[in-house]
């Protein structure tokens, strides 16, 4: 299980790298070529399209960060884990799942669903 | 929604239907012939494969019904629902969250985790 729980923290550290050649390499060592990303607000496939989608969401939401909510839920080649998004200083604003399909040690698919939303005023 | 609301609890309907000729137009009502099922315990596919994992299920738990907890979470081709595994007469002894993939109305993958297991005693 500690190679699925490294995946997924370096997954939700790439959500946090604001460098961009870093959040690229992270991309890279945690994501299949082909991944697709699909929640209810995005979608987004292979490095180029995650790695956009990623850096709009942090310029949605500067000095927020996710973080991983529980421990991860893994069987087969499948994985559900929760997540928040915490501004510094602050309280978590939105929380959700993500459900994930592993192939060969990489992502090849993460379906995100929302169970708390931030207020959008 | 009432599309999918209808799909899940014909879904639903399947793994409760003891007649095996109605269990059968069931599973091929709701599933695409080439879908495929897994969680932590058992693993199926196509109409043949999933309608024989449902009968070791209804003979391992006989007089029990699935039923739904809560709303479905739906957006894109994806879909989130609770479920609940009650005997008759009883409270329920097994609680989870199915994940599906939808193509053509009919579901093409569930992905089942466990939120509460039953005791296997």
């Amino acid at each position: 299980m500690s190679t699925i729980t490294d995946l997924v923290d370096r997954y939700l550290a790439s959500w946090n790298e604001t460098d961009a050649r870093r959040r690229r390499e992270l991309i890279a060592a945690v994501w299949a070529e082909n991944a697709s990303y699909v929640d209810p607000l995005m979608t987004s496939d292979g490095h180029d399209g995650i790695d956009a989608m990623i850096a709009a969401v942090q310029a949605r939401f500067p000095a927020h960060r996710f973080s991983r909510l529980g421990t991860i839920d893994a069987h087969n080649d499948r994985l559900r884990f929760g997540w928040e998004l915490t501004p510094e200083g602050g309280e978590p604003i939105a929380a959700g799942t993500d459900f994930a399909v592993v192939a060969n040690g990489r992502l090849q698919s993460v379906t995100g669903f929302l169970d708390r939303v931030p207020n959008m005023d």
